[in-house]
């Protein structure tokens, strides 16, 4: 939509001027940086914090700030997790990964400094809530257990707590930042919360089936990974037609809970959570 | 001195609760950051800090999560500057380095939990200032290019520049951050600022000095590693007389600013930011 655009171009622009850097940066630094934050990206998270700053009539400018802290802090776990000690991918949103344009030292290092840099950029006041967000009871923790999964005891419940955590908390922040620097109210905060919660969890089904079914060139990395690190995904456990049948559950799940937002219908916001989630069956069938 | 080992002994107390993290922390995890935060070390960066505010008569208590955070950011970079793609350590106070007794992967985030960790723990008034002397233009820039010095121009121009980020900017906050918890005037922060300058470059020269002259088993790590690597280095551009000579200078610079606090003489944390900058030429003779 053009809504979807419009807010994308807004964060490239945002992001571009997020990671100048000042004079005590090395240029080998602060271009590694760039090339993968700036590579391009569905910008998922900060869409998600803007439209839900503009659902509550709030101008979302003033949500930019947290918007770029949560893209840095997805961009930093993309470098990391894609360094040889972990996933060792060598090919990312289309163009080589970090360590492989540059090298793992320069890619360790960009990763700190974008994790680093989202906390200078973040209002002070939560970044209690995205150190949460982002650390070793989540998107850490949730990459750790993903690593060793192929180890650990299987099941749906335990595939969810790895996935609520590496995936879910960011997505669910990113949302409830975007309504809280809105003004919303705890009612309509936890109702985005669910709506994250939905959202993450269909994401992450699908991205389980995309790497089965899907086209490579397309995803712009690589696939049929999972299956050969022996991973836990949905559709290991669940098979293709279970899974895709839990994702259109989940999904369903995501747009109900937005009935619950007593906002003006037919908001450039509210359509964009609708069609956003929508998305996500869209990749699969 | 007794006061020093209170300090360090409440320090040890408050990170080992810091590290406990939450039902949703991986085991391993977990005990990858415990077993970095936790081994022997001198505690310098959060001494300083308590000792900053015990100068203005503040409960040092209150400084404790700044200076929890700062030694978590402290040991986070050191993790990270230990792997294989970095310095490629197998020593660290005297114990196997975390990716030696772990693996790669978790030490990287064990590295990249403590370095967010270390903004859960501490005050959202600090976090910019803290992500600022940890970030890309300081800490990190530092190591960077003191990773890639061996290619760079030489000179001691250059040298100061990579340690006044690498070293000199967390212990500068460490120190201001204790002053400002305790409220200091801008005065007196401004003498804790200059302090921390002499006293991070009279630590680094003499870092510098027991790489060359020092004794392994009593520094707890490799030594003699950075003239192998071609590092940049203090004795390798003035010579070990002159760095020493250097050395001794600066730690008196260090001294001389204390001078100006009026701060009852003969109080503990004062006598102990004399003894730590001595401390440094006891390194080295």
């Amino acid at each position: 939509t053009g809504y979807f655009h419009t807010l994308r171009c807004e964060i490239e622009t945002a992001l571009d001027a997020a990671s100048q850097f000042g004079t005590g940066c090395p240029e080998r630094l602060r271009e590694a940086v760039r090339y993968s934050l700036l590579a391009p990206g569905k910008r998922l998270r900060p869409v998600l914090t803007l439209a839900a700053c503009g659902l509550f009539d709030a101008d979302r400018s003033n949500a930019m700030p947290a918007a770029c802290a949560v893209e840095m802090i997805h961009c930093y776990s993309l470098i990391h997790d894609d360094l040889p000690a972990m996933d060792n991918d060598d090919l990312r949103r289309g163009i080589p990964t970090c360590h492989k344009k540059f090298d793992e030292a320069t890619a360790i290092l960009a990763g700190d400094a974008l994790l680093t840099g989202a906390f200078e950029m973040l209002d002070g006041r939560f970044c209690k809530e995205l150190a949460a967000a982002a650390g070793a009871c989540n998107l850490i923790g949730g990459q750790m257990d993903d690593i060793y999964s192929h180890k650990q005891k299987t099941g749906i419940g335990f595939l969810e707590h790895i996935h609520q955590r590496k995936t879910g908390a960011l997505i669910r922040l990113a949302l409830k930042l975007g309504g809280h620097i809105a003004g919303a109210s705890d009612i309509h905060l936890d109702i985005l919360d669910r709506y994250g919660q939905y959202f993450g969890l269909a994401f992450q089904i699908t991205d389980d089936l995309l790497d089965v079914l899907g086209d490579e060139s397309a995803a712009g990395k690589r696939l049929r990974k999972d299956a050969a690190a022996g991973k836990l995904t949905y559709p290991r456990l669940l098979g293709i037609d279970g899974a895709k049948k839990a994702a259109a559950q989940t999904i369903a799940d995501a747009e109900k809970t937005l009935d619950g937002l007593d906002v003006r219908r037919q908001t450039q916001p509210l359509r964009l959570l609708y069609d956003l989630v929508h998305q996500l069956a869209d990749r699969i069938y």
